[in-house]
């Protein structure tokens, strides 16, 4: 894959072709939110039905070589409040941040660096990445200092003391710059006709809590049992300082997380065991293994729920040759369930009948037996975004040929296509189209087809490779004589002649 | 279908077999949202990917003989607040309330009722429908009066000067209800870093826009022509001030929208087509066609955009003998995209070069051809609630029978079940765990399947009429010795003998 600008390239070419559009953009935009076009909302749902499918309809063989437990859910994105006063988010899901006392602006702390003069005296002066320039030459001018008599220092290394005089990025006058103070991530909103504290309420940032609230539920009116997993696929909101990288860090977005119910003792296996399957997951939907890696957190990077948690990255072009986060496999032991346990008082222990059957054939004694066979599962969840999927699997197509009828094309798996077979009447006469359009009326029933009968030849095949369609059909004056007709593979870009009545047989086996 | 307490059943079985859920339920719930279960999310899919592949994959024949052109997006919930002034809805999106000036308790003015006093003298009392009694008692007690000296009003018939002296529903006290106000029924959240009127923004009350938004986005990068559809499913939120009925209007719900733009001359024609269309769609999915019913709009009942609206109505118990609503298919004209040019500054006509082409070879002049290929498009709009369609095919498919081995069953016709086959072991030893573990991994990857291996055989039978599963397959004693199996089918108890290796063949034919 190419480098350098690709990032631009690809951004690019989501708007000219209908994958990502900028959300309200005759409005002049709204930072942080994008809309699927029409083929963007129907990569996004080849990815989101591969996930189900293979969380939900056809869960993966366990390590007993049985198929697993799993069910899915759908739970609202407003829920009652005290749901994220139990999870930790509104005490601690926050960015600590500093404003401009001047210009209201507002700076994430972890993103803002210093110029502070050794000899202490006088102001600092803050700057942004990339704006290092720009800071000397007010030290230059505004402090008529050398800017060799300054040393760099992120800003969240200096005392709190320092910051009545650090003059902010984008002002010039000094002293300006506030004492860092947490912003919480969730948008708030509220609930019912009159707006106060009570009423307050949030969008869910993560699917993960709605599982946790139905634990009880689908334990009570389900036949699932310890080990099982419980998948959802779903909208989530953060209210991001800095939305970034195209959709990569958007303020709203789709995630799929599953969490997965085990007994404590046997977390560290299925910890293990999901970050296999899902690494084979993502190789199946078309990422090659090289793009790919597993990275540990170490134990300060951990979030306060987990106990560890292993990232699944993907060699993005803004990131590359380096790596950036794709999927997080955590295993967040008791916390969730203990924590909603303490604050809704209900109980979410689980009791464990084949455990407790177990036990008693070892000869265990009654009191062991009843301590053992009831505790609070252990949680492993692989978390990833399903509008980050949307953007991997656009990097990882994106290629360039300069020899091509279209010098940009995207090779997506074929399972993972929008468009999965282009038809065409060669000219859009003479009964080509009537041939073309019985085909595409049989055809759509099996896969995503596209009917276009207009344009040059040359130019519906460009098009077909730009938005990574796999086959493209052409009826042609051929066609009418012999009932064959040429089918163009994207990748190759061989053609063959196909009886007509064998191009469904022929797409089927090529395509599911 | 049963009446009465109905609904309640109902209720109580999408609780208990885990279609639906209240939201937060260990915290108490959330007045108005729901969390759709294991199965509820199955159901919901169904209806989803039937929706879909009827619009996006595989759009109807239009009038012309030809498949109808239409793409799908899906776009922000959170979109530029200023999509929201352009579409009305901040400023008539509205329900008119009243407060109690003591209790705050809030009222739909709309559901207000008066006892006001024939001779003018003293308090009215107002009360809510079906507390009419309680308002009698209070004015033998606190009037010291007789009921019959004051006739009932609606609260919005009553002049505003009455306001100051009406005793509100809930309180003992007098004088204390305001008069009504505009109470917007949009969420508002606050995108960024700072909490202000300029970050002030909403949740969308309808999917509806964000079309809208990407109209131009679509006709330019796409190759779509007039006349096309886009469609959308997602969510959206109202701040309903009563939501009830379940989850018929509940205040997050998911939408399913189609805007079809047209020529203005072909509007009629496509609001007719679309009307039959939407009918029979209802009844693909197993709505019996007399619990269906179309009711136009009378002019005073249209929306502020619409030219005219027709519902299709539905017999739900809570209606019943009466019908709901259930889809709404409006002629909104050119309103919207007049709306979101002036409010945005895009130009949002369409050039019609089919037209044009049309106009020249019937001889029209420069200028007619100039004037006439040019125009803001017609939309027509079919939109109805995914959510609610849910509720719809639950009710249709309650069934009561207690002869039955479950007195109570859903009769989902198949296509939409949640799960489409149970399989079971006989009993969970005696090699025929092995038989049916491997005819599950075999049907699963074409039908939802559900394997069972425990209880005893008539309770999983119960179990899967609950859950509506149109066939269950047994591997029994016989199936080791002759490789045949039992399948039951839900509605009629038939169970026959079919060959294992027939026995996807034999539901592939019924299931598809």
């Amino acid at each position: 894959m190419a480098e350098g600008n690709v990032m631009e390239k690809i951004v690019s070419l989501c708007k000219r072709r209908g994958f990502v559009y900028p959300a309200s953009e005759i409005y002049g935009g709204i930072n942080g939110f994008w809309d699927y076009g029409p083929l963007g909302s129907l990569l996004k749902n080849n990815i989101r039905d591969s996930w189900w499918r293979t969380m939900v309809e056809a869960p993966p063989i366990g390590p007993d070589g049985h198929p697993i437990d799993m069910v899915g859910v759908d739970t609202s994105i407003i829920q009652n409040p005290k749901t994220w006063v139990a999870s930790g988010h509104v005490g601690g899901f926050s960015d600590p941040m500093v404003d401009d006392r001047e210009t209201k602006q507002r700076y994430r702390a972890d993103h803002v660096m210093v110029y502070v003069p050794k000899d202490k005296q006088g102001n600092a002066f803050a700057f942004l990445p990339g704006e290092e320039e720009a800071a000397e030459k007010k030290i230059k001018r505004d402090a008529r200092r050398n800017p060799a008599d300054y040393e760099k220092i992120p800003l969240t290394k200096l005392p709190l003391d320092q910051f009545g005089n650090i003059v902010a990025p984008a002002t010039k006058t000094a002293g300006t710059l506030t004492e860092p103070r947490a912003f919480n991530l969730m948008f708030i909103t509220y609930v019912g006709a009159i707006q106060d504290e009570e009423s307050k309420s949030y969008l869910r940032p993560e699917t993960a809590q709605g599982i946790f609230l139905n634990y009880k539920n689908i334990v009570d009116t389900t036949r699932v049992k310890i080990p099982f997993g419980v998948a959802q696929i779903g909208k989530s909101f953060r209210n991001e300082v800095t939305p970034r990288n195209f959709i990569f860090r958007s303020r709203e977005f789709e995630q799929m997380e599953m969490e997965f119910f085990c007994h404590p003792d046997e977390s560290r296996t299925w910890y293990e065991f999901w970050t296999a399957e899902r690494m084979r997951w993502w190789e199946s939907i078309g990422v090659k293994k090289e793009n790919l890696r597993l990275r540990e957190h170490e134990k300060d990077e951990l979030s306060h729920y987990s106990k560890m948690t292993v990232d699944i990255e993907y060699r993005y072009p803004f990131t590359a040759p380096d790596f950036g986060e794709l999927e997080g496999i955590a295993h967040r032991g008791d916390y969730d369930l203990t924590q909603h346990q303490k604050h809704s008082g209900n109980r979410l222990d689980y009791f464990d009948q084949e455990l407790q059957l177990k036990l008693k054939e070892q000869g265990a004694n009654a009191d062991e037996i009843k301590q053992k066979s009831r505790y609070i599962p252990h949680v492993i969840e692989p978390a990833s975004g399903l509008t980050r999927a949307v953007l991997l699997l656009l990097c990882e197509a994106y290629a360039e040929d300069a020899t091509r009828p279209s010098p940009v094309y995207l090779k997506f798996d074929a399972k993972m296509a929008p468009v999965k077979v282009g038809i065409f009447p060669l000219v859009n006469k003479e009964g080509m189209p009537e041939v073309a359009e019985k085909l595409y009326m049989d055809l759509r029933t099996k896969f995503m087809c596209e009917y276009d009968p207009k344009q040059s030849i040359g130019k519906r095949y460009a098009r077909m490779d730009e938005i990574g369609t796999p086959y493209c059909v052409t009826i042609d004056g051929q066609t009418l004589q012999d009932q064959t007709v040429t089918i163009r593979e994207r990748d190759t870009l061989k053609q063959e002649r196909v009886a007509l009545d064998k191009v469904g047989g022929y797409l089927s086996e090529r395509l599911t």
